[in-house]
């Protein structure tokens, strides 16, 4: 029960910090954090609890992340679908959350970070290319993830290169999708903004967790025996 | 004594870097560091006070963390009202310093980088808004500082995983409140603004206050034998 | 074979990563990254590599990197060639997949993040600013990495150590020569851009080359017996 | 005679880095790094020295740092003058290779990054509150340096802490006085100047030694048996 509680408020973090950080601070007038800041933020998040709330439950905070853990052959399956539940519900309380602070000054939460193409990406960029973008930045996540973890990787550092590799992958594709690479974000965020947004959910599900299991793939082939 | 000092130090240096790039750095013509830096320098405060007094005091700089190790079974009760005034005492000297620098343009202190709410918080938040987000800001705050410096995390990287959590807190909220999540830190320059700052005060002790003092008592039941 | 294929991941995401966030968010209105951020997006490609591929084929990324860490006498004869096509080959592929994402709303690659002198210099620095830069910028990437990785430095903290100076290099350099220090990264952007990028082409494969041969000798005079 | 070279290469590369990003990076047009870009440079030259040459040299790179060393007893005072002299120089030669890049694009070098106080304060601030800046600023420099160096605090993290600690340091003081805390650095940039950065230099040597021997001696104190 602790590791699901710990997955419960690992996501509540990822899903406040970053996507509040997005909400609150990214356009402030005049010393807005910009999507530099946003980046940092959502890195931030999962470097602070992998190293706070990583020894209780992994820190996954993200279905892609559990089911590419689980295809690279270092996850149990049993444990596959209370994490991904304790994920979703994290997200959905940070959501509530934030709402509740975002229109504490009147404001409407608008797009809300949500994840979009087409005509609701940031830089209106196209269907297939958010479909290749979430693709290969959550492949390239994974790799990082399950290299950085395995035992023959440095002690210690994990948390570091996954948060930072998790705020690299912002600063190139919030402009595409607003990156998600994390179902549970941008299902939390759907719910809150409807119409448009829960109707493209199903590209920021099915690419991130493609990517995932192409990177469990590949990764089990780059360490097996020759 | 020694480890009081070190406290008083810790604390001038929180104060003086966080606000002192708030209040001399962040709206600097063109080139100024926005929310963003001062984000920043809040997080490094602590992150280099931490590995270089942590092992003299502990590096709490800030009485909610100290209240919250307590509650969390990780500090002792008489050492709490020491460590607090020795937090308080380096904030406003930090502040008389700082004061004397701001000033040394012809300027005057303003707002000082003081927190509020209301009318006087940056983005124009509500109190119930700023008390929420205290509160949730510095519950999370704890979170990481008492799982990253137990036995079971990541040795050495506890003071890297909080200053940087600092950072990220900031980049969230510093439009709500300005941040506190620190006593300390607000006393101070409520002290040197005066008015609406004293008379906002009481949110910015009490809902980090109750905020450490819950995730203390979240991390004994994370930590508890099964 | 899986070293050669590390390295090609690695480059891989090295071009995709620092060139994908010049191209897609240096310049995104009102809350681009900038400079500073394409900066972080090229020194976190290798910090992620380095932590997660580093324990399979070293993490090079560059065929510079490869040359010098052989003129120090740290890295095979035999390996060079295959490494350094490795790269090529990950650079290269990384372009076209950026190429597809860029165009994905409309746009033109236009200048794709390619390097270039006098006028195709960002600042419009002269051929001799740029030659005497990249040599410089390499030379000095070469000490660190090779300092850092020596067994008598601190175990672990290369990875951190080599990425914080690629984004520092990037942070003096992207307005002299849009920062190569990488042959690889300089050739995959030149295909794809043609013309002038090729015609340059010739001084991102040289200088850098040289600057690291230089390192690889002082790296061994600073660490000979005396 | 080689921890003397490494001492001229790390810190021709504080000053090529540090200063280069000042005067090259911080206000190009629409993308530029601004003081949070040059603040992460200066930081990161240390850093990235720290890992790759400290177990040479120790990575002092600014006589400041050597002063404050010997006083906390932590370095041999027939090694002082020496390091002092291999610092100056790396200096002037990065200066001087600074100047050719800069001047390549037919800019003039202008104030170069020099440190100055009262008119030529970057926000016109009085010689008085530069004194203090620089004295306050140079003691915590000192103050993290010593203690994260200390044989009792976490193995490793020195480098990272004391780089981000310079940082942070230009968080809050480039407004002040472009900030120094390094004479070394103070000096080549002011011989490239002359005139008004020579007449000022004074401040820029007495107030960061003043602050790192005031350090010593705390540090002395905090580290004494009881």
């Amino acid at each position: 029960m602790k590791k699901y509680f710990a997955e419960f408020i690992g996501t509540f973090w990822l899903v406040l910090g970053g996507c509040g950080s997005a909400a609150l601070s990214a356009a402030f007038p005049h010393v807005g954090i910009g999507l530099l800041g946003v980046s940092f933020a959502f890195g931030l998040t999962v470097l602070s609890i992998a190293y706070s709330l990583g020894h209780i439950s992994g820190a996954h905070l993200n279905p892609a992340v559990s089911v590419g853990l689980w295809i690279g052959g270092r996850f149990s399956a049993k444990d596959l679908l209370p994490y991904i539940i304790s994920q979703i519900f994290g997200g959905i309380v940070a959501a509530a959350v934030l709402q509740f602070i975002v229109t504490g000054n009147g404001s409407v939460i608008g797009d809300f970070a949500a994840n979009g193409y087409g005509e609701h990406s940031p830089g209106k960029y196209s269907m297939a290319a958010g479909l290749v973008t979430e693709f290969v930045m959550t492949f390239i996540f994974l790799i990082v993830i399950l290299g950085a973890t395995d035992k023959k990787s440095s002690i210690g550092f994990a948390g570091l290169a996954i948060g930072l590799a998790l705020t690299l992958i912002h600063l190139i594709s919030i402009p595409v999708t607003n990156t998600s690479v994390n179902p549970a974000r941008s299902i939390s965020q759907a719910i809150f903004v409807g119409g448009w947004a829960l109707e493209q959910l199903w590209l920021f599900i099915i690419a991130p967790v493609a990517g995932a299991i192409f990177a469990g793939i590949v990764y089990k082939f780059l360490n097996s025996e020759d």
